[in-house]
């Protein structure tokens, strides 16, 4: 028991926080939101959409690599149990379609599409390179202001656009670049490459700011790379750029690219979101 | 009976092609591919976005305007007849989380989810201008090579980025800018702006200078404005652009906006395409 005990201590958080129970059928889940993943209101975004690709990634008729993921955030999720299903609803010879959702109590909090793919080499271009920036060394230490518990767990060292330190409504612009990696470090795989696809902080803040209620409602991540290039990340530094093009009535979008420290542009990903006044 | 006839011949190709027939339930439909709307290999993309957020647009308990769209193409639309399937999930005070999927032969072609919502004024901002450009009228005709039936029915005149005219792998860049409109003329809706969202020709034609087989497998889609915006555009142009980031192993993204001629960013979009070699 206490080596059982001792190896459970010793799992990472990040897995520690996607972990899944087997239902009774194939697909079906049982989780648990995490404590150390908690956001202003219930989990993080990005740890709830790396759970779901968790799910299909564990799934035993899955084949081939993610290479989109769409989440749908109906609602909050409530700190606590939660029910998740991932089923595949067509299967071709190199390319699987996904659907996920998870309930609590009974009522759908989020919905989920997904495509898996055995992709084979072709011809390629990286057209959106890294943008050349300051090294996290350079910066020294994470500097984004933790409102929240999940920031703790990433070292995450902003190069342009930090949080607003004084609220005056003086914005000027949308855009945030920063590193990010695990916290602890941890290698690289697809659900910690879909979670950091959600740790810009809210754009209407730096572009107004002002601090409104602010949340995520549909994201979608499209992956660029396969099995080998995210071991070759293994446990670096990821950079990120985050930007929003337009905020009308209530959502605003953002783009966002992820590149390895060498430069390899690993996912883009896009989502709407929700702000208040 | 003579009337009922001509109404329909004088319906717009558009109400034609994304025209549905209510089945047994709400959210259920019967629906028939369009000769009119036809791509390489079954219907153009857009079309069938369209009709599924038509769909969604006619359920009866639907709240609000669309705010995101993202349908993923499982498989190839057979020509013929469809079953497309809308139903709200979730329902919260001010928004709603629709599934969406067609069936052919009992067989999956495409799953999709929606965000409808209830939008109301805020502080707001757009930093996303459009391109200056020449105008449709400088260009003077429509330009898009119409290599399959769907492009006749748009007016389309490209800025810059047109399809290559010779295939001899010279391209240096994926950017197209276009204006496009439905042709003949119709007012824009949240139908047509969906369906237009898929105008660009593969990325990588443009990018390589060479025609491979490609395929759009999932495409996502911001609205940013709302009926009173669409209605102020009414039959007028939209201007349009479209890159691609990267393109690597069998797949490349398109990140695309849509303005009014008035400068307005209607919608921005996304999607993920399947290149063959």
């Amino acid at each position: 028991m206490p080596l059982v005990h001792t190896a459970r201590m010793d799992a990472h958080a990040f897995d520690r926080a996607i972990k899944l129970t087997a239902g009774g059928e194939a697909g079906h889940w049982r989780g648990q939101t995490d404590p150390a993943y908690a956001n202003m209101v219930g989990p993080y975004g990005g740890i709830t959409a790396a759970t779901a690709l968790q799910a299909i990634s564990q799934h035993p008729d899955r084949i081939g690599d993610p290479v989109s993921l769409t989440v749908n955030y109906c609602a909050a999720l409530a700190d606590g149990a939660f029910a998740l299903t991932a089923r595949p609803v067509r299967t071709n010879r190199s390319t699987q379609h996904w659907l996920v959702d998870i309930e609590q109590g009974g009522e759908t909090v989020l919905t989920g599409t997904a495509l898996t793919a055995l992709r084979r080499e072709t011809w390629g271009t990286q057209d959106e390179p890294a943008p050349r920036v300051l090294s996290p060394n350079a910066i020294g230490k994470p500097n984004m202001a933790a409102l929240v518990e999940w920031v703790k767990r990433y070292d995450i060292r902003i190069v342009e656009g930090a949080i607003p330190r004084v609220w005056d409504g003086s914005g000027e612009h949308s855009r945030t670049t920063l590193w990010v990696r695990d916290e602890p470090p941890r290698a690289l795989d697809f659900a910690s490459l879909a979670s950091m696809c959600d740790v810009f902080f809210p754009r209407v803040w730096l572009r107004r700011a002002t601090r409104v209620p602010a949340g995520t409602v549909s994201m979608t991540i499209y992956f660029h790379v396969g099995q080998a290039e995210l071991a070759a990340v293994g446990e670096g530094w990821l950079l990120g750029q985050a930007q929003s093009s337009v905020m009308r009535n209530g959502y605003f979008d953002q783009r966002g690219q992820l590149w390895s420290q060498a430069g390899a542009l690993l996912a883009t990903t896009h989502q709407v979101v929700y702000y208040k006044e």
